[in-house]
């Protein structure tokens, strides 16, 4: 039996529970968002960013992936909105399975949209199906402008970049125009914005496309 | 044949390969450090900056690991140093194997550093030894000062932290001090150097501990 065989069947496994959880999602009308990114790119930032400008608008909840600590879903519960923390205790990446045994703590029939924060590793996330409408994708510009060449499944699929950071733009070696290439090339069906969360910059035009497409999910 | 007794073999197997590779490296008398962290912290703007200084007076040699492109191994030979890139396509870490066929390419008797630089991700690596003498971590100021608390392993299994953009601290919310305590309440026993590769500081100190260590290892 090889490495590879027990590989497919993990993630077969896996793609089963994510269509599972998917099916759950549209019964319940819920807009289902996968947040990945290196870590520190500024996913629970971005979160907080939403929360703040949509909590009143749509019923929103959220649930968090860290391989250690319940520090970010501590953040996000002081938005009160429903909040539950997944631990991987080394795990890298979230699975279809944990997101499901989260789902229990949730009430589904009164969430608009669920927003899923990944560990954060641009790696090994990309292949793990939770049963998300969609992947978004965090590069913040202190990265540099080459990752998407280097981290190309992520940016491959997911179908939201999200731009970080831009206000650090005068102090790092990014070309935001490059950055913006480089990952249209992986992927150019990619919906892009550019976003700050210490100045506010780009986080109205994202939270207006949230909404609209949550809202969208929820009225079909 | 569940899936713990598989990792559990590959582990196995990569840490009887690591073995072999730190004999080899015993019997040249090469010391070998195994960079790792988050995609874009700066590990190899660091290593360009290590090269810079102490390419005549160390006979330095490079392996880098990415998931895809040979752009780091590119900016690493303009310097004149043997570099040799494993590409992992999709690999989210490098094994003991994949480094013992790099040094295939390398002159081992003409080598007195040899660094690897990992795949960027602050999870996989911390499992994989590669038959190193240490591994040091590179964080950077911009990922906020909380990751050594959320990504443990790899700053326990870390001998050196080097805090890099540290010229990037008045932009960003990370309180310098409060980050090297959540590192060192991991890892107490780890040496720390805080680095800036814009302006410079700090290199010197860790070069001077670079070639210290390479020199003792050579004579020992």
């Amino acid at each position: 039996m090889s490495i590879i065989t027990i590989e497919r069947k993990v993630l077969e496994k896996n793609d089963e529970v994510a269509r599972q959880n998917r099916e759950l999602f549209a019964d319940h009308g819920i807009f289902v968002l996968n947040m990945v990114s290196s870590p520190g790119a500024g996913k629970t930032s971005i979160l907080e960013r939403t929360l703040e400008r949509l909590r009143n608008e749509l019923d929103i909840a959220v649930i968090e992936g860290d391989v250690q600590t319940d520090l970010d879903a501590r953040r996000v519960a002081k938005y009160n909105v429903p909040a539950v923390q997944i631990v991987t205790r080394g795990g890298c990446h979230l699975e279809a399975n944990l997101v499901r045994d989260a789902l229990a703590n949730l009430e589904l029939k009164a969430i608009d949209l669920l927003i899923i924060e990944n560990v954060g590793n641009l790696v090994c996330p990309s292949n793990y199906d939770l049963g998300e409408a969609m992947k978004v994708v965090v590069a913040s510009t202190t990265e540099g402008d080459d990752k998407p060449l280097k981290y190309p499944a992520m940016f491959r699929n997911a179908s939201v970049l999200i731009l970080n950071k831009i206000d650090l733009l005068p102090y790092v070696q990014c070309n935001l125009s490059i950055l913006k290439e480089n990952a249209l090339k992986i992927n150019p069906s990619l919906t892009v914005f550019e976003t700050s969360c210490t100045t506010g910059q780009g986080i109205d035009a994202w939270c207006e496309w949230l909404a609209e497409n949550s809202r969208r999910k929820t009225a079909s």
